[in-house]
């Protein structure tokens, strides 16, 4: 498929089909947001699992259809058990998902990421720009898990860490670009500040590409779908929220009834998709 | 009190009892579901307490009146609390509430559960059909951790580990089948299917059970009244958020909302309870 | 600035400075509040990261503006990442708030805390009544992480506390009371029952205190601020929960909803600061 037939309507497909297979995605994510990124995968229609025991995370990853792998709370375990799993799913050829939250906040949590990367390359990796900057070896300055750069300040990291990695990269931000090692770009334009005043969006959104790369090979057309999906169900969420005078409590609450009640017009009609050629 | 005497009425005193005594429930728990459980144990009136160092689970039952245990997330150090605590438990005679959340799907998860066993009986086993029958002994395929089989499936396995561990084992599905040691078996039909799609329900249903068993002493009816209590609040959520075009992020919220204030009337005149010869 | 020009207007104004300054708070928390007190910082407009490695927790200090401790679900791990934490604070300037919990419920809890005093001494303290009476080393029966006192009964312990420890100690309950080394002491009166039936609320007004006094210099002060502003938050959150019939569940949305959106004018309105000679 050439990026010119993917269009809302090809997205919308993906979506169906992860309904259609409740892919189980095995995460190994962070304290702060495994509810709500459990609660987000169930309410896009996919199945979530999380275990991250060394003992059993190679069994696990056995039963899953995509790997997700955040480094939000890590520690030593917790790095042993992702390069476990990390190995396991590039053998079994299921699509692994690395969010490096904080990437550039501390020498450990780089160290951490560079032995990852040593255990396989992930197939895809979502990021802000300053750690999609920090990962691809830029000096940049990370305040924490936010982003100090713009997204499209990332995007020439993000391509050079694509080839590198031979992976899809998004830089998640005001826009997201996705872009992958062949030289696909595409940018998204919808969602809201206010999604970032929600914790654990971001590392959602890691989550939903991983059930979108379950049910659909093209590694870059399933980051885009989640992307897109996860962008128009945020606005629209955020919409409704500041339409009755409520606030960021509320707008978790309906970004996950978003998730699973998005109506197909709607996606298509406020879908702001970009390919560069 | 024999079966026959059990009722909505005798189940809705057991509640009561809960909120007159605000038990304080001792979970071991998964890390996706900790908020939801503590959340649903405050809503119903218990008093919640989480606390997994080996170096302290054993004065933290001294103080409990019920212990749950839910190997959801579990790694070595956390099973080893859960053997104190169970030890612990099992030698001040407060009940223990065991959730063999995936028992099946990796070997691990079973060799733990085993030593659990070893440790200790549980007074109450729940579990979805999956994992009752995974429990019991029989070859059966758990995915991740929903269920592959319906719960009558299981209910020929739940009557022979309840027999041989000596405790109420409760599956649980689109009916719950609640059995004894002594063969006494009821059926619960309410409940609807969008519980299953907020993390953590079934994983709240053990820690209700819980608190239920730390004020009613028959553990069966004790089970009975927390799975029923439950399933009406489940549903009556669902159809409140169904009624104004909402899903089940709201759900969420509504489970608890119904969990503090579902009304006596409803609960008796919305019961589906079968006991069996 | 003396206490009597404390007023309402003036802790609005530490509000607008967290606001201004989205200072970076960094929380080594207990795992069942992660996820609602990273919402909690979110949604009144700081920032919250969440890291607990020792191998780099001085890092992460090293980039935030304040440093929370909880103790909820310690492990020996935790409290050694707690220890370093506290004493890269100190060396920073940085303030340190300690959240208590559940302390006086086993002597491993207690031996944490005695451990971690010897770490360094923390900016602020807040638990409630039982926290802060046996972390003065009186004898007092903690049961679970609620209190059996109430918080007048603590005051004098709370003193007590504050000049051993040149700290600002709060007692929360139906009032809060602030004290500091110095003897100042005021006490708040807003609030509602209700928030002690969402899990985790104590919890976030520790974090919020961090918040506070992050841009806040005068520590008792900056505590005075988070605490006034929660509690009016919070009452006016129940208030519009009752007011739909709708019950604790709701309460947590829109306690964080009321964090983002409460009006200077309701505050101030609201707000019950007594401050004692």
């Amino acid at each position: 498929m050439t990026a010119e037939t993917i269009d809302a309507r090809a997205l919308w497909a993906d979506l169906e089909a992860v309904r259609e297979q409740a892919p189980l995605v095995h995460s190994i994510t962070n304290l702060v947001v495994m509810n709500f990124n459990a609660n987000a995968l169930l309410a896009l229609g996919a199945s979530p699992v999380m275990a991250h025991a060394e003992e059993e995370v190679r069994e696990m990853v056995g039963i899953a259809q995509a790997l997700v792998l955040n480094i939000g709370t890590l520690e030593p375990a917790w790095i042993r058990a992702m390069k476990l799993a990390l190995a396991a799913a590039r053998e079994r050829g299921i699509p692994v998902v690395l969010d490096p939250v904080g990437a550039g906040a501390t020498p450990y949590r780089n160290a951490a990421l560079a032995e990852l990367l040593q255990a396989g390359s992930p197939t895809i990796v979502r990021g802000n720009a300053s750690e999609i900057m920090s990962l691809a070896g830029l000096a940049v300055r990370t305040r924490g898990v936010d982003s100090a750069a713009s997204s499209l300040e990332a995007v020439d990291a993000a391509k050079s860490l694509a080839r590198e990695l031979g992976a899809v990269v998004c830089v998640s931000g005001a826009d997201d670009h996705v872009v992958d090692a062949s030289g696909r770009w595409a940018t998204l334009s919808n969602g809201h500040p206010w999604m970032t005043r929600v914790t654990g969006v971001g590392c959602s959104a890691s989550a939903l590409i991983g059930a979108f790369a379950a049910v659909q090979p093209d590694a870059w057309r399933a980051t885009l779908a989640a992307m897109a999906y996860l962008g128009v169900v945020g606005e629209t969420a955020v919409e409704r929220v500041q339409d009755v005078g409520a606030g960021v409590g509320s707008l978790q609450i309906e970004l996950l009834d978003g998730l699973q009640l998005l109506e197909q017009n709607i996606f298509q009609r406020r879908l702001r998709l970009q390919l560069h050629d």
